[in-house]
């Protein structure tokens, strides 16, 4: 497996595009991906039981089972909570896109994001329809059109991909997704678009998504609000000709493998991105009871304000990170707990034994003076372990929430 | 029942007491409540799994369901996480403060709140156990000094107290709390300290505090953290000479009534208080499918951080009210809910039937520029209610708390 540069439009035979509407204030805001030929698709949507139209949309579509070949989505406007008018909104959207495709309306996907509770301007988006599908394109640029039309307060755009060999093949996986705010995907995520020229069969292209979810963008959190949007698609064309992976075998683990490469690395760069984030923060925790175990630890103390405003102010207050673990609602060992913080600019141990550790205050905090920080948080109760990804909470966080809207 | 001044020295035959130790960086530290006879005790604590030590102490000492006769309190430092020599800090308090006072250490309860995975300066605490047990007082500026003691982030004291009449006797309940970080309290609180001459029997000041605690302390949330010191304690010593509540007649209606105004004014001043907090925000849900529905919503929306940074921004985005219920992990009807937003400044519907309802921005703008905001959200599927109360998010919540332990 190798990393390589580019997005959706990486993988053979997937096209994109990206233009301006004008929903949001500036930039892209419409963007679509579509396979040149009959897809198959895997998803996973918000587990929030407030849905918004574009989900109900696109997981009845994924619920038939047939082929999906293209997705379009926008910024600025999440369609949610919008009722009726809401679901005739994403019908058009989607109905538009298969119309100027000349697809079937079951086989396009809807995904909206940003403000809540406002009607969709749905006329400028079927405004931009035939220009978005004229001008679309395999060149990494249209890639790049379509990932910047899903931003919101993002401050960068996501894409990662990489290639694999299968039966002598070259198959390449590519994706992009967005951030940067109601980030604690449950059983779902954000936005994020997976493309893919592997041939597989859809039971296990199901199982590989469900399998690299849970250790990939169901382990980040920005603020612990599960979204009403969140939506992650896989679409895989089979048009890298390789043996098509029918069972468990080999390549479907290399498959995995690739795919959870990339998962991972759309996960991190949301949280990365995490709004008002200054610090990314990788938390794991190793030698545990069981690996659902140290998830919950996991995202305890990644979703604790108090966790994320210490690092925020720099400040190795670990008993903070101990008091969220403590009421994860999950049980676990709490006397031989060791937590260690790392950075580039070294490592300091500051509990172990469950007790106090002695530390130099000037050196930890020279080491989660680094933007990049890992907490090793060891156990000592089995063999398990799990990793997940957080940011800090900032100033920035604050301003940016309190004046989303307006 | 009436309103009166003070605090935990209004009861009858209780003295109180705080000074400085010098363990925070200023005013009182150190503060202690006594019964001049022996009282009955009810008492919840934190349900975090790592439990301070002299949580540990306390919870042991009230399951004996002997007498309680006092308790101890320090500012400053939680003796959270502080291993084996944590364990016997508390033995060292609980045990000085009853020789102070000639009763049995069994007697005595403890409790820290502050800094985590600090060992405790006991040297500080014993060194003025005996002028603080010399100088105390059944006096209002008693009783304010032992409020004070209790204060960390605080910027005000808090106290309460009611006087209600049984059997023709005047019985009088007063308390005190501290917030005003890690709150959010589960089957549990902070500090809370309630003393009531009431003659009663015990099992039935259990009840009472189980009761009330559900529907005060258990309703509010400054930071979705639970603590790993929260304790509530209420002491009665009879004193009033009431005929003895001995079941669950009219005076045993009066009394909850009486304990439940002290606990609601006390956890309504913690989220007042709450660290940064611009805005107090009451959000009741009404005609639910049950309490315990109504009470996770309200749990919900009140820990939301898009929720609360929208209110500290006094933006009407109340589509982050429904996400956050959304996710509450508790199924509702969502098909006819209304919110509406009331402050002294008028009120504003912005939400029926489930759509987003026409309103004037400026005017809604208007009614959540106000201190104090209630938000109505009516379920339509039932006859139940509950009211919880929170805070906003601001740009000093980040402050205190990046900066909290340097």
């Amino acid at each position: 497996m190798r990393s390589i540069d580019g997005g959706v439009t990486r993988a053979r035979g997937f096209r994109a595009n990206g233009v301006r509407a004008g929903i949001k204030m500036q930039g892209n805001d419409v963007g679509f991906i579509a396979s040149d030929t009959p897809a198959i698709a895997a998803a996973v949507f918000t587990t929030n039981q407030i849905q918004a139209a574009p989900v109900m949309w696109s997981q009845r579509n994924v619920l038939k089972k047939g082929n999906i070949q293209a997705i379009i989505a926008n910024s600025g406007n999440a369609n949610a909570c919008t009722g009726g008018t809401g679901l005739e909104h994403a019908a058009i959207m989607g109905s538009g896109l298969a119309s100027q495709l000349g697809i079937s309306t079951d086989a396009v996907l809807v995904a909206s994001t940003g403000v809540i509770g406002v009607p969709l301007p749905i006329d400028k988006v079927v405004a931009v329809l035939d220009a978005l599908v004229r001008t679309a394109a395999s060149t990494p640029e249209a890639g790049e059109a379509a990932a910047q039309a899903i931003m919101t307060t993002d401050t960068f755009m996501k894409q990662a991909a990489v290639e694999i060999e299968l039966g002598g093949q070259s198959v390449v996986i590519g994706g992009m997704s967005k951030g940067s705010g109601m980030i604690h995907p449950n059983m779902a995520t954000m936005l994020g678009f997976i493309t893919t020229d592997v041939a597989i069969a859809q039971p296990l292209l199901d199982k590989a998504l469900t399998t690299v979810t849970q250790d990939t963008f169901n382990m980040i959190s920005v603020d612990g609000d599960t979204s009403t949007n969140d939506m992650l698609v896989v679409l895989a064309n089979g048009q890298a000709h390789n043996p098509p992976i029918t069972c468990e075998d080999a390549d479907y683990s290399a498959f995995v493998e690739g795919l959870q490469a990339v998962a991972q690395s759309l996960a991190k760069q949301i949280v990365r991105d995490g709004e008002g984030a200054t610090k990314l923060l990788e938390v794991r925790v190793r030698s545990a009871g069981s690996k659902e175990q140290a998830r919950r630890l996991i995202k305890s103390m990644l979703t604790s304000n108090l966790v994320k405003t210490a690092f925020f102010g720099e400040d190795p207050n670990w008993g903070r990170l101990l008091a969220a673990m403590g009421y994860a609602g999950v049980p676990f060992d709490a006397s031989r707990i060791r937590i260690t913080f790392i950075s580039e600019h070294g490592q300091v141990v500051v509990m172990d034994e469950s007790e106090p550790f002695p530390f130099d205050e000037h050196e930890a905090k020279h080491v989660l003076s680094a933007r990049d920080i890992d907490v090793i948080v060891d156990l000592h109760e089995g063999v398990a372990e799990a990793v997940g990804w957080g940011c800090d909470l900032s100033y920035e966080y604050v301003r940016i929430n309190g004046e989303y809207r307006t």
